[in-house]
């Protein structure tokens, strides 16, 4: 139980902080945020807002009740080797949810639609009525990652006649009319079935460059459905970029949405960028903002404060 | 009543009929079907099946019962001078509905989504996060239109989040969360509140060149708010294109997406072609087949028989 207001660690690298303080201020105008914890152990931080932090400095504050991560997924958070036994709460957000279902409609309909083809034909001036057009419920998307993000974009595809399919590491109760597998035992079937495959897992050590020639393999088609198509709006660590290339030019996939890379920004070297068949957005799937990100975060620190219990928590075991 | 079961003439002008037939046969194995009325007046006659069937030849059928039309606008029948005073009964099949909202949905993601300016960041090999991206609640989408194509489509767009209204001739109750106008009365209230216009109209005498300059004056933004996009499609005499293109490069339309055309195919020298902000697929949007368009027309003509009703009949005061 925390008396009063409890105050906050604002610790994030890589971006300036000033937008997420104004947005915490906002949010917050009767808490205390700071920048940095003062001295060598801090015992009046409460809660910590983060987005890679600093390895061991979370460790540093005896009093933390809890770290909230900037964004849904959290592997930035377990960077730290230090990391201290507190909760971890990601960030479940409405605005972050559509703008991801967003992307990823979106990118299912511009393959499903050959978008890249009626481009092509307009450039070139081409007026051709008679290319075969699937309908959705010849279409199976295949989503691989069942949290909020997978949840919501499943549902989504299914209203627009899609067959939708769901795979995540541990068993989950899909949406209705979405068929769910679970585990490395059921992989296979749910790779063999998938046309588009959307990548939406949370990075983990058992994740990490899942997207990669092994997996490719086993959704190679010999039954002439066309090769499927990848897109990956999760993490770039889960993707090898160089088996996508190969795969791509082998004829294993035959085209790729890619929002993430495994560096970023995307190299200029990187020969995604003028692939034929490679469609790259900056990171941008779902850029939500502060200020709809930040009221959630404070709104579990009141419940907490008011004895209630944090919800959206990470299982540490599974890092996810 | 029709004793038996009906025979069935099909006249359709602009496409080789075989694949219709086809369709007709599976779907009625026990019906007669021809392609041409036998003499200068054909008693034998229940039903035509037609897309632009040549003036006069339905006139000619004294026992005609119903006319079908091919496609969901009924406007190529209305071609006919000699149109007898028969029920038309415009196709109505969830194919056609959910490949018309797929191309709705794809194409208003793909302008809220600034796919052209994504699709150019990567040709020219440039990382750019900090695009601004509005949330689709900020979004109004306008659908004209509230048939069964508007209303599905509406639907659709509004379960991903964006502010929906619709607009229609005469008054419909909207599906819940869109907001509906009607009549010329409420078209300027409709049109100064549409971010993205989306065109689902019947071709009507009255809705003839509909999108053309003074409705686009209409549109004309002054609160900053962007200019709004066009997206038609319903068909192409609804437009005029010569006042697409300048409304696109006086700024008072930012871009369009358009799949039908004043003249189709669309003319090599059309200006639409080349313009940067111009999307164009060639009368694909909702491109359903044969064998789902004809069993619903079977099975009017069994209900029919069977005493009950014609359902989805047009309003020839209307023409929709």
């Amino acid at each position: 139980m925390i008396s009063g207001k409890g105050r906050i660690l604002l610790s994030v690298t890589g971006w300036s902080p000033d937008v997420w303080l104004e947005a915490l201020r906002d949010a917050a105008p009767d808490r205390e945020i700071v920048l940095q914890p003062a001295g060598s152990s801090d015992p009046t931080i409460d809660y910590a807002v983060v987005w890679k932090q600093p390895t061991g400095v979370l460790n540093r504050l005896p009093n933390l009740k809890a770290i909230f991560s900037i964004g849904a997924g959290v592997d930035h958070v377990f960077h730290d080797q230090e990391l201290p036994e507190v909760p971890i709460v990601r960030v479940v957000s409405p605005d972050l949810t559509l703008r991801m279902s967003e992307y990823v409609v979106w990118q299912v309909l511009d393959h499903h639609r050959q978008g890249p083809a009626y481009r092509d034909q307009q450039r070139r001036g081409v007026w051709r009525e008679d290319r075969d057009q699937r309908a959705a419920s010849e279409v199976t998307v295949g989503i691989m990652g069942l949290g909020q993000l997978g949840l919501d974009a499943a549902k989504k595809l299914a209203a627009l006649g899609f067959r939708v399919t769901g795979w995540s590491r541990r068993a989950k109760t899909p949406p209705q009319g979405v068929k769910g597998y679970a585990g490395d035992g059921q992989l296979d079937a749910f790779l063999a079935g998938a046309d588009i495959l959307v990548c939406l897992l949370p990075l983990t050590p058992e994740t990490r460059h899942i997207l990669s020639a092994p997996l490719f393999a086993r959704m190679k088609r010999v039954d002439g459905r066309g090769a499927p198509v990848l897109i990956n709006a999760g993490r770039g660590a889960l993707q090898k970029e160089a088996d996508i290339l190969a795969a791509l030019d082998s004829g294993v996939l035959s085209a790729a949405s890619l929002d993430v890379f495994e560096t970023e920004p995307l190299p200029p070297e990187s020969l995604l960028w003028q692939h034929p068949r490679v469609f790259i957005t900056p990171h941008a799937a779902a850029a939500s903002s502060p200020p709809h990100l930040v009221p959630p975060m404070i709104r579990q620190m009141e419940r907490l404060e008011a004895g209630g219990d944090l919800e959206n928590v990470v299982d540490r075991s599974a890092q996810y």
